[in-house]
């Protein structure tokens, strides 16, 4: 990824700024009352998508990143040199990915809860993946309505 | 849950109609070409959030319901009666749960692709853990643009 990109694209946009966590871990934030942030993304033009000791441990450094705790992981290869499909089960939540070596993409899923900020791993995963493009959405999962 | 939700809330709305599948397992769908459906599925007033392993057998239950083949499975709980964290991976992506027993909430996951359909296993998910509300989003993973 050419650091153009990096400069254009913030990926922890606002860090922990105005962030309560309660006794249940739901989150208060911008007025709202959530469970966690979960980032579905999209790396397009992503490089080292096939070597799946080295993908699950750039999982690990980024939930690491994002202060969270690992309880598991899990990564399958589908035939020598061929993609992956893997997670890495943290306390707050989850990592997922799930790559496609022959289009150069790789779809990603960061879920984390309380104090855990998923934009936090987003530099980790970008680092190792090198995407050309990102194509990055949030939801706010378990809102309180 | 009662019946009355069920009837209002249709879990597969539009099922295979359409829909075909390249050698790479992307889909090809209303004039779209895209890696996979992702299902965020917040269940509210759900029941039955405690027995990891009851909880893991309805996610393998529902992965199977849509024809998916599972890799691997995992599941952990918060302490007795407390709530889980767990996935099952799949050949063709993933089904993730996090429950809050004490909110009564499930944060759930389901991301299938190729010719698999993520909306088959809603039924098995909502008879698992009953639950009053739904909110349901999809997203589109890897559109070609």
């Amino acid at each position: 990824m050419s650091e153009g990109v990096f400069e254009e694209f913030d990926p922890v946009p606002d860090a922990d700024a105005g962030v309560s966590v309660g006794p249940d871990y739901f989150i208060e934030k911008d007025g709202e009352r959530y469970a966690g942030g979960h980032l579905l993304v999209d790396f397009w033009g992503a490089s080292n998508l096939t070597d799946p000791e080295a993908i699950v441990n750039a999982l690990k450094a980024a939930a690491t990143a994002a202060n969270a705790t690992i309880l598991h992981s899990y990564m399958h290869q589908f035939g020598e040199g061929g993609g992956v499909s893997g997670v890495v089960v943290l306390a707050e939540s989850h990592i997922s990915i799930h790559t496609w070596p022959e289009r150069d993409f790789a779809a990603i899923d960061v879920f984390m809860c309380g104090k855990c900020n998923p934009h936090q791993s987003l530099p980790i995963l970008m680092e190792t993946f090198q995407p050309q493009t990102v194509d990055l959405s949030e939801q706010r999962r378990g809102r309180v309505k």
